[in-house]
């Protein structure tokens, strides 16, 4: 095991009508002036915003609002919240929505305080030294970024889409109602559902060796989604089921079961790519990605997929063949991914194989390679976008 | 799943020789006047509180100390501690130790800002609302204390062993060290991954349903446990594997693997009985109680049982006799104790059929009934303390 720090200081609340405490932990936290930042109008219709609106007016505490986040969240948009919150003086983000509606407001929170142009802090090494306040009240379990000091955001000019962190990033509250969550269509709750095992395996898939009790809290948030996914696709508004499935997204993503080990985001990477040029569902492109990164890197450490083919997909061992074992545990993910309903291949994601050229050269990696589980170079990443097209 | 807060701000630093980080995380945190807080001298003879004063020097920051905690710590030293800190204008408690420690620092922290007696927070249900900031270096797996917001105290004047707790007693940073464990005796270890087991079986053992995320994270933190503590008591020096003990002991009592559920503390409560009259170990008590405690419950929910006999303990289920595949699981727990060295009855323990009518007073619970899983009488708790004996 690794040396580490880990620190998640987010209050967490969850459960049943949650939102409707909003404004006590604004003001519990010190908020006086807040931005309200949402989406495209599925927190309208739904009622929620206006009940955290009525929750913040009955705590007394006064907001503006910024609506209008897209599903790969744009830069453009984030520039007009920097200026809002300062020509407000806005000293708390309260983002109410999905992933993308929070990585919009952490982008904000970055970017007031600082002189310079936030994209800075995605496009260089430079450090986030101060943010202001940012806390969730979540609609979509997917991202972890309730309870993560994560972004990623989409460079409108140019379809670059990149991450930036910190632990200033945190929410300070994230409330996570299960409730909001029962109307979100089954395409999307599928591709949230892929995104929370995609962190977990990024995480799972690792060359630090004895690494016992963070491989074993991975393997508890795949179990419970391979338990519960299928539960919410076939009855929406199952609550406990969408309740597991909400906690074990934060789970997924706060870093408790990724710690003291070696990570490897390269399956977002190049997920990443295919969803900034198609705007397809981030969560969609992995489950296209990421089955082929495992075949491409499997033979690298076939114990290990072995393992996660055991523990986590029940297969059993074949001592004679491990590697065979391997493998079914890589086919079975597919498989689960396919029942769910994600596409599992560049066709049904509407991505098209003449492309693959230009996927890559925007991955950037040049004549460079990258880091991880196995150390990919511009071939090898071009060669998982072929696994994945014909897949 | 219930509804729940959960809210776990304490920041963690783990790894090789990070005690020589105390003083830096000191000031990080806002400390200027350091209480040292320890046991009885095994910090002393290992070096790591003269790390730890180094490090607060090197940073720039006073403290006064005062050693002398015993295991079950005591009221009478929480008392001079609190008088110590008010005279030398401490305004940081740091635990240098294992859960005595830190718990009799939380009481101290408790204990400063407070008009009246601290025993009231212990004694009655008075909220507490203010204390000094509190931190550890910690030296022992076992207590979870590092990352709780509990602390257990036992009043030296008739022996009552109580508990108390709020998040203002979390720490602010816990730095844990696994070398620092590899010096612990080999029961002492035991004791400790008894403990930590218990801190988890009393969130598992729950009438909450569809908890798949919490079931699932407690058994991943007992599966390392079973895997790791036969692998440190045939060799003390395995860092890895104390690192995976190390960390299962955080979060098996942070409360990550326990929100959202009923939990049922009675064991903790019958085991305090022993520890507070015959003065031992605190895990060598729930050895004997815990399993003596499933035997007695077992039958108010088989199923739950079985679970836990077949994903923790491996147990082939037996579909046409489930019950006998839960008396299996308790059966092969009452083995794994045994095997790293733990007492499993009263005669192992030191203790004395004859005391269970006094320990059964002293529980206090006259005419009335505990809550939990099953609810228990003053006659059920005698049968549990009967089933220890006699096992």
């Amino acid at each position: 095991m690794n040396n580490f720090q880990f620190y998640s200081p987010t209050e967490f609340v969850f459960g049943k009508d949650m939102e409707n405490l909003a404004g006590k932990y604004v003001v519990k936290h010190g908020g006086t002036k807040v931005l309200l930042h949402y989406g495209q109008g599925s927190v309208i219709k739904s009622g929620v915003l206006d009940r955290v609106k009525k929750s913040l007016a009955d705590a007394g505490v006064s907001y503006t609002e910024l609506g209008g986040v897209m599903p790969n969240p744009r830069d453009t948009l984030v520039y007009e919240g920097i200026e809002l919150c300062r020509s407000e003086k806005v000293d708390f983000i309260l983002a109410v929505g999905g992933g993308s509606a929070i990585d919009s407001a952490k982008a904000i929170a970055m970017g007031v305080p600082y002189d310079g142009d936030f994209w800075d802090f995605y496009s260089t090494d430079k450090t986030i030294e101060k943010a202001v306040p940012v806390a969730t009240v979540l609609t979509i379990a997917a991202a972890g970024s309730e309870g993560s000091g994560d972004t990623v955001i989409t460079k409108e000019n140019g379809g670059l889409k990149r991450g930036a962190g910190s632990d200033l990033l945190r929410p300070k509250f994230s409330i996570l109602n299960p409730q909001l969550t029962c109307t979100l269509p089954a395409y999307q709750t599928a591709c949230g559902a892929t995104d929370i095992m995609a962190h977990v395996f990024e995480r799972y898939i690792t060359n630090t060796t004895e690494v016992e009790i963070t491989d074993r809290l991975c393997e508890a948030v795949l179990l419970t989604m391979i338990k519960e996914t299928p539960r919410v696709i076939a009855d929406p508004n199952n609550y406990d089921a969408r309740a597991n499935i909400m906690w074990a997204g934060m789970v997924a993503h706060n870093n408790i079961v990724g710690v003291g080990r070696e990570q490897d985001w390269n399956s977002h990477g190049i997920e990443h790519e295919l969803s900034a040029l198609y705007d397809c569902a981030h969560g969609a492109g992995l489950a296209v990605i990421m089955p082929a990164w495992m075949k491409f890197v499997c033979k690298h450490n076939v114990m290990r997929f072995a393992q996660m083919a055991v523990r986590v997909w029940g297969c059993q061992m074949n001592f004679e063949n491990p590697e065979a074992t391997a493998f079914e545990g890589i086919e079975r993910f597919r498989h689960f991914l396919h029942e769910i309903g994600m596409p599992t291949n560049f066709n049904e994601l509407g991505a098209k194989k003449e492309d693959i050229p230009a996927l890559v050269e925007k991955f950037g990696l040049g004549n460079g390679k990258t880091g991880g589980f196995v150390s990919l170079s511009s071939d090898d990443i071009t060669e998982i976008y072929n696994i994945s097209a014909e897949s």
